[in-house]
């Protein structure tokens, strides 16, 4: 049996009981960490479980799953967040359902529903997109295109922001909008200037900081460490604008 | 102190470890059970906390806050899925900010990161709508024009189901195809037809039954209780029909 269990949001205390008990009946556990960004505490996590959890980068999971989690055996794959949500994890499962493994998936928090906390209607958000860090000439273009259509829909955007946990890098919410901003300077189209509300997010789950206010305010604001994600909001309803009061730079 | 406390989607045991302990620390302790379904056992929720959990319903909590969980003191409200994604609690929060107290939210499991487990990818979503129970000539067609609009832009689309828990009813997987393909037949107009593809899903996150086909074979099949929730896919990546294909009927 594969385990897919879900850390939730922040840090080991983000575990649900149902996830602790399966853990604890696992013969080996691993933690994914490089699809986003661990707040915890690997050895509190290790004592909470009484036993081992290797780290899988990547390359592990990705190119040699065989023999880590696909190796056979009560398994446990512990990733942040709610566990299906990164299309590696969909691949991972297809291996196991092939190799003739169960496949269990055991939820958590994510930032998906998570993004509610700002008192944004979590129905009227359109398609999710994510920045990523442009590469020499690699500057894509498609978070700008995703605005545009929830734009024209009224619609709420989320926007994730790229991790690379390997090389350290977690791109924070100032630089999520200064993208956008050159996106705008190269696409004319309108969505997203200066002037342009957003909302900045750290930490959601955590010692989550939430600002709101326009891209030129938000973006001088300190979020500290990781992880950010950026929402621009559309058509808002008074009671949205309400609660977003309260976070106002 | 008010902690909106999520219970996460299937029963106690997916509380987090950190909702326990705050749960631990309150002086009362509430849950509301009427925006979704809970699955677990109140009694044994009871004995893991060591203390009363009152039950709340619509009216308690939308015109009697005062009388409960805004009547001071620390203390917890038990919510199922994620506390936030229910409007009915941005209402609380605005309102207990009124009366000066701090509010804090502990997030859970929530169908709008889960249905992942389908291996649908979550990123390839739009806007989410329910279905609604028709009464008399109420028979709102939001959800048809939601459909039309994602499939324009070969997204996918989920569909929650009316829940009135108060009357003990919970729309079936069967009777939101049933409501969908009505909607067909009086606006015509090519979104969701007898041979259109579709996936129920009931009690995700608990003993998950996850369903594939045309709107014709899904409607026959059986999903036991609820929570039910319905998706209709947009246009999918291999990998994604691949995932499918273990839930075929």
């Amino acid at each position: 049996m594969l385990y897919l269990i879900g850390m939730g949001l922040h840090d080991e205390r983000d575990l649900s009981l149902k996830a602790v008990e399966a853990l604890r009946g696992c013969e080996r556990v691993y933690l994914e960490s490089y699809t986003s960004c661990f707040n915890g505490d690997i050895n509190r996590l290790q004592e909470m479980l009484g036993k081992e959890v290797v780290l899988l980068d990547r390359k592990d999971l990705e190119e040699n799953p065989e023999e880590n989690v696909l190796a056979g055996g009560e398994v446990g794959l512990i990733v942040m967040g709610d566990p299906m949500v990164a299309t590696t994890h969909s691949d991972l499962v297809l291996r196991a359902r092939e190799k003739g493994a169960e496949v269990k998936v055991i939820h958590s928090s994510s930032v998906y529903s998570a993004i509610a906390e700002t008192g944004l209607q979590i129905y009227k958000f359109g398609r999710t997109t994510t920045i990523a860090y442009p590469e020499g000439d690699y500057f894509p273009k498609s978070p700008y295109e995703a605005l545009k259509e929830n734009h024209m829909r009224g619609l709420h955007t989320l926007l994730l922001l790229d991790v690379k946990a390997d090389e350290g890098r977690y791109m924070t919410v100032n630089e999520g909008i200064k993208y956008l901003l050159m996106m705008e300077e190269s696409c004319l189209q309108n969505q997203f200037k200066k002037d342009s509300k957003c909302v900045g997010v750290a930490r959601l789950g955590g010692d989550t900081a939430i600002r709101y206010g326009t891209a030129e305010e938000v973006i001088k604001e300190e979020f500290g460490g990781p992880p950010h994600i950026l929402i621009v909001p559309g058509k808002m309803h008074y009671m949205e604008e309400e609660m977003l009061k309260a976070y106002e730079v």
